[in-house]
């Protein structure tokens, strides 16, 4: 089976990481990192390269795609027709699993993918994905047929255990969850908007407001 | 503020981009993935290749050192007196934090930083911890003064967020929570030998100890 992770300038790196840190552990499993263009691909910080192993046009049919997601700018330059749609609805129309985490779903959608299915996003992207036409569920993670989407950056970990499970069996899902020891313990309870301190939320909520409206100006 | 993040030949992707995608947000902070020498490091599954921006003889004083894990014979390596140890041991001199997530603390040990210290790795290590004169605790984040140790691959995320609150204040590191969407909602129970099922606790204990008489012998 092959996982192919799509890469893009400023991409969030856990967003990508996470998920291959489970799926790659399935048996019989290959993932391969792609980009528009083989090689290193920063990240949202700049403070990061991970390699794409391949160009999207040398992997064409992959078993499972996976978008992750990145700051508003970043998915910006994406939103628009061209060679990652088009990669991204022929890899669909052949893949078992398409998926997103974050703001990876922004692109999905923008691709034409889940126009009139259930998906998530980041919490503060969700408006933006019924924008283009889903339907936007403030869940972790949601599946619509073949179309798994995981909310914000951390949630691509919970999503590809589902779907490590739904492959592999419950079993080995449990050993890929045992070995990567993902028995989560954060010290703070402010993981989404309903259970972060409210004035948080209204602050990041006002913050990412004001980004989106630099980028789209 | 600085952040050296030591890559090596098969080190485990999420113990290092966990930890990255925490502390990297921390405001005034700049992270560096650092190596023997600079240029891409590829993990333990061969299939991903992080960029390592810097040798280690060229970022001599980080205000925190993080040392990943990786399998057995990727860690093994490092356990032998050499450059690293040396690096490790000076940075430490002046470091206000020095840390690891899984069996980077073998590594850290191994290096005698821990001699004596309280301290954790993956829950499969926690013996080898113990033969390398640390104290091993079966926590998922273990603060024996600046010295901080994770549990295995996905603690690291637990791990650099108390580090990050210690660091910014609690305010800080809840709004870096909510950014990364951190409310964790793993599909089954088996993320600890504690709430796993015993067979494949017992399946996995035996499939190591024979792992690490090959690597070993």
């Amino acid at each position: 089976m092959q996982i192919a992770i799509f890469l893009y300038d400023r991409f969030t790196a856990l967003d990508a990481i996470g998920p291959y840190e489970v799926l790659s552990r399935l048996p019989g499993t290959t993932v391969v990192f792609v980009a528009e263009q083989a090689g290193p691909v920063a990240t949202d910080t700049r403070m990061l390269s991970v390699v794409a192993a391949a160009g999207i046009g040398d992997v064409r049919h992959p078993d499972i795609v996976l978008v992750p997601g990145g700051p508003g700018q970043s998915v910006a330059s994406l939103m628009e027709p061209g060679p990652v749609h088009d990669w991204l609805r022929a890899a669909d129309e052949h893949s078992s699993w398409t998926t997103s985490v974050c703001t990876g779903s922004l692109i999905l959608a923008a691709a034409g993918l889940l126009t009139g299915r259930a998906a998530t996003s980041h919490w503060l992207a969700l408006e933006r994905l019924a924008e283009l036409g889903a339907r936007p569920v403030s869940r972790r993670v949601v599946m619509d047929g073949k179309y798994i989407t995981g909310a914000g950056v951390s949630a691509g970990i919970d999503m590809s255990l589902e779907l490590a499970g739904r492959i592999g069996g419950r079993d080995t899902a449990e050993a890929i969850q045992l070995m990567i020891e993902y028995d989560p313990q954060p010290p703070y309870a402010a993981g989404s908007p309903q259970t972060a301190p409210p004035d948080l939320v209204a602050r990041l909520r006002h913050g990412s407001r004001h980004a989106s409206t630099a980028a789209r100006s």
